[in-house]
């Protein structure tokens, strides 16, 4: 037995659970493709400083064989880099940093490709240039999966029209889709998170659909943070006291971790107590030292982590993303404080888009006259019909997440909220029943996925709580606003009763008076008109 | 921005996200931590020939930290490879092999011991004896999470009274606690799927809990075998083709894949044409032609996959572990013929364990009456209450899964299933309203888990539609149950009827033949006497 004991490539590993990445159908495929190709796109364009371009081109190939291409207008990647970005699994910049980032895994693209190999045999083909002094390389690339590294074909350099970007070409085993999981319903998504980003679109029958940018300003770069005291774990502490540069334990807490001065850092110690100082060499700290030490961290107060390594979108852009891409009748964002699970600082914010312009339902018209406004929603409408499930609008880290929202954390705290002390309708547990779209994100240093394909976020009770309390202040918002369309609505009901008495009353007065048709139609029609008047609303 | 790119260890890569392999909360942490040894323990003593003979052990070392130790009686590990099986992710020997086991990946127990390392600070300790005529080897390991390889402590032999068998301890940040998601609860699970091993617990208190085996038999060695033609894509095949030792095509297909004989292989050759022939080079087909191969496989009839590598439970062995750990009335079992999805037998068996022990509500007694029995259900009893969802009890070959029910194949399709159509109360979509236990197991040389944590299966088409017909099936059996049931309770509420007018009856009569009170009642009770035995039921 001992002798078929042997090492598994992780890429070998990944290909036979390729579900785990997000490979499971040949709908998904096309949108996982496209999505961990865009995430690098815009990580890389947005860290080197430039207002992200991108382009994304479907073509078909033969039936139930796509060609997908995304470009953008980004630094471009150094010749000697490229082959392991794209050729081998695990391998990347963003997995060590504590910085806000679309990638974190060094997955994402390379186990695009290797489905690319497994299911039509083709290699990627990676166009980059990172000057215009240079001219672009163009590699044609495989995997080597029981080896996980790049099986390069071939490689040479090449005239590129732009002066700097990357673009990536596979040949994928997938079906192109219309509807909430299309590509399009994506990058509209996307859109909503990202307003400083033009898409645009190449479809498999050659329209062109684009998504303008409408903020010039592009967000704030993320700085990279230490992590901070309070989230890590007592093997973490022994690994990082035997892996310290610094000489001895006041400079080890000093520089490892954020939020610690000369100040924590002694109190810490003095709290720890057991033979510790501040001049103890770190590595040389026994294991019930260091459990002291653990101990006494988490005891002590240390200021919350900056927050300069997250970026949310903020309450002003979110609801111009929001503006941009759904037609609705009212707007209302929540940008939530900073919060930390496990050590990773991140922020909730929550947008709500309600109702259809100009209302739904009711509106008040010239005069204080209350019409009932017919509601067309078409299919490719974000926002749900009356009387069904409120959409909702998944986004980590700005990137929409699109599959397994029942798995999600956001949408079980959707579920759980109580949405009738809101005023809204809501059947036990479930999703409020209300023509809006809830638009959740988390943005963190390391967002918590369910899977490796990123479709979901695993449910600390750090996150979510912070989720309800995000989704409360924007529900309270929406309240008062309903508040005003509920009174109207009452309103409504008692004209319409009104209304229905109105032409008996004008028969009484014709019988009384002994008015002719004209005259009684006359007087019921200025009754109607002072009623209305005279019960105004709002 | 280049000189940040670096590689990944996959153990790093799991210890950041260690909410994927089940290590997210001190309660899972625990269950996941017993579950992983337990499955290596029965799967070393199962291949080996040995009924196994399985001791948990759970004790508190401190508030939130446990220590956890298993201990089976199988072969035991030869020293060489002690320190990679456990200080090393992505290491095992059953990930390449096409049979039936518990652990698939390589993963489990190591990352049991990373997580141990890092929230405790303590390295695993394993005893190991392959023979009486050898000193057992006691190995004291981490794992350097960096380099992803086992950091070996100490290693000694060392005096053990077992003649051979492995012993695992790990201390854990953990909590111990009853319910549902104990690990009573998974063993007695774990209990029902093996009839034939025998599990004993000491837990946190000291208390002993034996679940003892009932069957004397092992069940059958599964048999390995080659990948099924029909499940390959077309990536894979070219990569076998250059990988392969035959020489020319035929022997290629002959002797690369299960079910191909001499007569098909030719099938195949000829179907594909393009110049291809039995004496071709695999090594040198080109891509073209591996295309035309591949599509020559997908039409040539080729015979279902041997399901000799994989072992149900049986359908009398199923019915033997439910009457062994669930308390019920009446128990139905059905074992589906094995099937295929993407190339890998499978094969699905479901058991339902309905009402209480007597029948739930009514039971015909003595005399040909009808009683109302009062059911009482306890909390530790698996069958769910009358007027509660039924419970559902899921496992992959032969392991419970305990968590992420509302993600896994087998929940969806309970769900989706009409089970009024079997006169079972079913909200709309939702799990049915019946006093039962619905047990549903797939035996497959590879199960398709949405996560490494291994808790929910993935909803492949091929899958679900086996699941559902095995459940139509057994549910059919219930039905049939179920419909002199309802008989029943329709001839109850007749006679409950009959009961109320009695009485009134009597009293016309007293008047009428001017009985006294005593005979009144004696004529009353003849008279309900005489109906029930005269309206008899079953």
């Amino acid at each position: 037995m001992a002798s078929r004991q042997r090492e598994i490539a992780v890429s070998e590993f990944f290909l036979k659970n390729r579900h785990l990445l997000g490979f499971d159908s040949p709908h998904k495929a096309l949108l996982t493709a496209v999505k961990e190709a865009v995430d690098n796109a815009l990580d890389a364009t947005e860290e080197a400083g430039f207002l992200p371009d991108i382009l994304v081109s479907v073509t078909t190939v033969r039936p139930d064989v796509l060609l997908v291409a995304v470009e953008d207008n980004g630094p471009g990647i150094v010749e000697e880099q490229i082959a392991k970005i794209f050729g081998k699994l695990l391998y990347g910049s963003r997995f060590h940093k504590l910085s806000q980032s679309r990638g974190q895994q060094g997955i994402g693209i390379s186990a695009a490709g290797m489905y690319a190999q497994l299911t039509t045999g083709r290699p990627m083909c990676i166009l980059s240039r990172t000057s215009p002094k240079q001219k672009a390389w163009r590699f044609v690339l495989g995997i080597d999966t029981s080896r996980n590294r790049p099986d390069l074909h071939r490689k040479e350099q090449v005239d590129w029209d732009r002066p700097h970007g990357t673009r990536v070409e596979m040949e994928i085993e997938a079906q192109y889709q219309r509807g909430t999981h299309s590509v399009e319903m994506y990058l509209k998504q996307t859109a909503i998170a990202n307003p400083h980003v033009t898409f645009t679109l190449v479809d498999p029958t050659g329209t062109k659909t684009v998504f303008p940018r409408t903020a010039r300003k592009r967000p704030a770069s993320p700085v990279e943070i230490k992590p901070h005291p309070h989230g890590i774990e007592l093997g973490r502490l022994i690994a990082m006291l035997h892996g310290t540069e610094a000489k001895h334990l006041k400079k080890f807490l000093t520089s490892e971790f954020s939020r610690v001065g000369p100040k924590t850092a002694k109190e810490i110690i003095d709290t720890a107590g057991g033979r510790l100082t501040a001049r103890s060499y770190p590595r040389r700290i026994a294991h019930a030292q260091a459990k002291r030490l653990h101990r006494a961290i988490q005891k002590t107060h240390v200021c919350a982590p900056s927050t300069s390594c997250i970026v949310p979108i903020g309450e002003e852009l979110l609801v111009e993303g929001l503006r941009k891409e759904i037609c609705a009748d009212v707007y209302f964002t929540t940008t939530r404080p900073a919060a930390v699970y496990r050590g990773n600082p991140f922020q909730i914010e929550v947008g709500i888009a309600y109702g259809k312009p100009g209302g739904v339902g009711l509106r008040v018209v010239d005069g204080g006259r209350i019409e009932r406004v017919a509601c067309e929603v078409t299919s490719e409408d974000l926002v749900a019909k009356e009387g069904e499930p409120a959409r909702i609008l998944r986004f980590a880290n700005r990137v929409p997440l699109l599959y397994q929202q029942s798995a999600c954390a956001i949408t079980k705290v959707v579920s759980q909220m109580s949405w009738r002390a809101y005023g809204i309708e809501q059947p036990r547990a479930s999703l409020p029943i209300a023509p809006m779209v809830i638009v959740v994100h988390m943005a963190s240093v390391w967002v918590p996925f369910t899977s490796e394909s990123k479709d979901a976020i695993a449910s600390y009770p750090e996150i979510t709580k912070e989720i309800r309390l995000a989704l409360q202040e924007c529900a309270r918002k929406l309240r008062a606003h309903l508040h005003g369309g509920r009174a109207l609505k009452r309103e409504y009901e008692r004209r319409e009763a009104i209304g229905r008495y109105l032409p008996h009353v004008g028969e009484a007065l014709q019988a009384l008076l002994e008015l002719d048709d004209d005259a009684r139609d006359r007087t019921v029609g200025m009754l109607d008109d002072t009623l209305h008047r005279s019960r105004s609303v709002r």
